[in-house]
């Protein structure tokens, strides 16, 4: 592997706990693999990690499928019996599990059909046993194993990771990759994020610290990307606002992504204010990014921008890096683009289409449904035939999310398809509903669904959450005023005025952080 | 292609005579396809180019490959029976002739055995036919043909192109590539070229002008990694220094690549006082890159590196782009660094071997063959099993260079294996011999090569090029006390010292401009 060569001593840190170089990773990953083998572990086998963001999950995600075995990266935030339903799924026959999930796995431990062994992962190396018969703790386990592993040579699709979406509707689906795509997505992650002219670069320079789960889609696959550059790696366990904050300053991150939640509290917490973030690049995925988080970024010096994907692309489609035309002295009019989705990547065929797979007009203005071709997508949900076949309609992967493509190749997501609000025949997009109301300052988070209208098909309703200092003061009729303005403007339609809006405590929220509209829509929309 | 939606508008530009963008680029593309299809070219036929660099050997890098057909790039330095030779082998079924070439083309037409029409191409657009049955003009055919070109898919492993080396010994031999190695070297070179920290950076802002034959080794590949980028291009036709320096100075180039000759003719012309060279890129490669040549350009501001490769590699293998902590305020040192080879890329497994295919020690010092793997080098020689063997011996790829591999990573060429001089059981770098035998201020050019020796086995003789004002001046006698300081301080060995030193006007070159060392040794050896 290049960067072993030629960058032997660069670092990877965990937390303030661990801190070895490339020299000693590699050789980890051939102990990993040595271990597992020892374990029982052979071609075609699958292990499950269940850890926080970890240097451990790093050598996983290396010795597990250069062994020809499957890593499934355990979603560690979903429910107990969802957790038990994605291993029963996937099958492993090792689960390496870190103390802090002990006691989730073993409420499901008698129910598990194809785990034979255990791994316990812990920051101190104490191994108590507990309810579940640990096989081995993961470090004297590695230490105690030889670096002399002979990976096999085998086809490049071979399977490599497994994890699992929850989507909108039934079970978790389980999504994987082989090899060869994960190359491939490495590859175009360096060229996207290598070559922009000036913002957002991620170059041989930078330090990296995840601050999205591992278990998520590889961490966007940047990970495989940071050690492919040979980067200094900062790995921070368990996320805290603090913790975050501290190794950002300690260690001197400088490339890092986050869904829009993490920037918030990292943002807003009392610790950030003495932590110098100008220069921080971070990229923004998972859900949309509001303006003026953006803005509260930037003026802290943060390069913010975005990446757009789905847990079905592995992840990455499109990034907001500006162009050079586009750099300016205007910072909101730079936010305008750096909260786009942006431009496709190398490789990336896609397309904006209407329901009849036909290309709408690419003008900035007309929406559709975004599809999308590139080698390193998914071919299919595991073992569901049906889910994979609705997944790849027509020969393309159907993202099920409204854009709109400019002449300049930006693209700017305008809802999901499920979440558009089909009105007296006009779709409106929720998405930009909430924007408007979440301008008013006395909202602090916003969700609009569509309930059923017997004259209208649906009807949009907006469910609000009121800052402390606001509650009782502001109604509804405040909030339709507000937005009245944005109506006069054309900048919403006037189809888009909620007939309904209610006050709510806090809103649902999925187990990776997203507004869990279908539930809203049960719970307030009949 | 995610550049004709990102980056319509760019420009593409050759010499004066043209200029269009992207969008026209894509058109046109279909144009040249649709054009060939009436030609007769089907899936699987080979089409022969004779061009200078332009855009139209652009347009054929593309429209050929995608047609499913194989691009057979002519190598117009070559003698007319080398050429017949390689048309023969190869077989195209049309050849695409600049009409400077014509002369060639007439003297071997009728032992052309798979030709069956000819595309003219001039600057000027008219079709003056000569002896050679034309079958249309390029940009007539072009313009004249529909851009509605469906492009079939077909499996990545078909052969996408075809040139010939003129290697060591006998015919010249056939290197291919297919689709997807050629995407994955595009790839490579994205991010190989994209991310380094500071040094010697190929990206969206730039202004790619390549200044090496686009016949070999598509251009070290990087038309492609332009296209991808949706860069401004810049093609200067036939390379004259004067064309160079004014499209360097008109169209603002920041990208380039070539042989060091090239770099040494732009540097010396007297209009290059005139051009302003501050902050232009270029890679060497080809040869060694002389360190005084490297401060030239370095003192003109240019910022200078070396890539090292050759045809069977595609080229890509690595490059001597410096990593932050090798940039310095101290010119010398950083030249050090910048002549070698460099580091490998990514996939690039690179391994300095004995003749046992044992690795040297990784020290700085111990030399032996290199030899690599990665997916885009060429599978064999075409229709050559033989060399094909040999080349692939042991499962790598031979280069037939000898190298040094430093701690850190960075590869230094001390030879080619058919040019050290094994003299007494001591191996004696050609190269380093002839390194300091230019930094005599007399010396205008040198060779050194091995001569049988019935006692020693083989021992080195210098074969000099004296600059005007010296000759008659120095002498065997005098260079040989300039070179003793060097034995003394231990930079090459006292075997290193040549027997026989003789002075020439010029010395023998090859079609590339590389020493022809295997004619010197024939001619000057006995």
């Amino acid at each position: 592997m290049t960067p072993l060569v030629n960058a032997p001593e660069q670092e990877i840190v965990y937390r303030g706990l661990k801190r070895y170089n490339y020299r000693a990773l590699g050789e980890r990953i051939g102990q990993l693999a040595s271990a597992l083998a020892d374990l029982g572990v052979e071609f075609g086998d699958t292990v499950a990690m269940m850890d926080w963001d970890s240097h451990r999950y790093l050598e996983c995600f290396f010795a597990v499928p250069m062994m020809g075995a499957v890593l499934q990266t355990v979603n560690v935030r979903l429910s107990s019996e969802q957790v038990l339903y994605t291993l029963n799924h996937a099958g492993p026959k090792v689960v390496l599990v870190n103390r802090d999930f002990l006691p989730l796995l073993e409420e499901i431990k008698d129910q598990l059909e194809t785990v034979e062994k255990f791994v316990l992962i812990t920051d101190t190396g104490d191994c108590d046993l507990g309810a579940i018969p640990v096989a081995a703790e993961y470090e004297q386990m590695v230490e105690g194993s030889s670096s002399a592993f002979e990976f096999p040579d085998f086809d490049e699709n071979t399977r490599a990771t497994i994890f699992y979406t929850t989507g909108t509707t039934g079970l978790p689906k389980g999504v994987y990759f082989t090899h060869r795509q994960l190359v491939l997505h490495t590859l175009v992650d360096l060229a996207a994020f290598g070559t922009t002219a000036v913002q957002g670069r991620f170059h041989q320079g930078d330090v990296y610290m995840p601050t999205t789960p591992m278990f998520h889609v590889h961490a966007w696959g940047l990970p495989y990307t940071a050690t492919v550059l040979g980067v200094k790696q900062v790995y921070p366990g368990r996320y805290t606002p603090e913790t975050l904050l501290e190794l950002k300053e300690r260690e001197g991150a400088t490339f890092s992504h986050c869904v829009p939640t993490i920037l918030h509290m990292m943002l807003t917490h009392p610790a950030s204010k003495n932590v110098d973030m100008r220069g921080w690049k971070i990229v923004i995925g998972g859900s949309a990014l509001p303006k003026a988080l953006a803005k509260a970024a930037m003026e802290r010096g943060i390069d913010i921008f975005c990446g757009y994907g789905m847990s079905e692309t592995c992840p990455l489609l499109t990034t907001s890096h500006l162009s050079l035309a586009l750099l300016s002295d205007n910072m909101d009019y730079e936010i305008e683009m750096r909260v786009t989705a942006g431009r496709a990547v190398p490789l990336v065929e896609l397309r904006v289409v209407d329901p009849d797979m036909n290309d709408v007009p690419r003008d900035g203005k007309t929406s559709g449904e975004i599809v999308v071709r590139t080698p390193w997508l998914t071919q299919g949900y595991f073992n569901n035939p049906e889910a994979s076949k609705a997944l790849w309609a027509g020969s393309y992967l159907h993202t099920n999310d409204i854009g709109v493509l400019g002449t300049d190749g930006y693209l700017r997501i305008t809802d999901r398809l499920k979440d558009v609000i089909k009105t007296g025949g006009e779709w409106i997009s929720s998405l930009e509903v909430e924007d408007v109301i979440t301008q008013h300052p006395a909202v602090s988070d916003v969700c609009v669904i569509g309930v059923s209208d017997a004259k209208w098909g649906e009807r949009p309703m907006a469910i609000v959450v009121l800052k402390d200092e606001f509650i009782g003061k502001v109604d509804a009729e405040g909030l339709k005023d507000h937005m009245k303005a944005f109506v006069e403007k054309g900048i919403i339609s006037k189809f888009g005025m909620p007939d309904r809006i209610i006050f709510v405590d806090t809103l649902l929220k999925t187990s990776v952080g997203k507004l869990d509209k279908k539930t809203m829509r049960i719970k307030y929309g009949s």
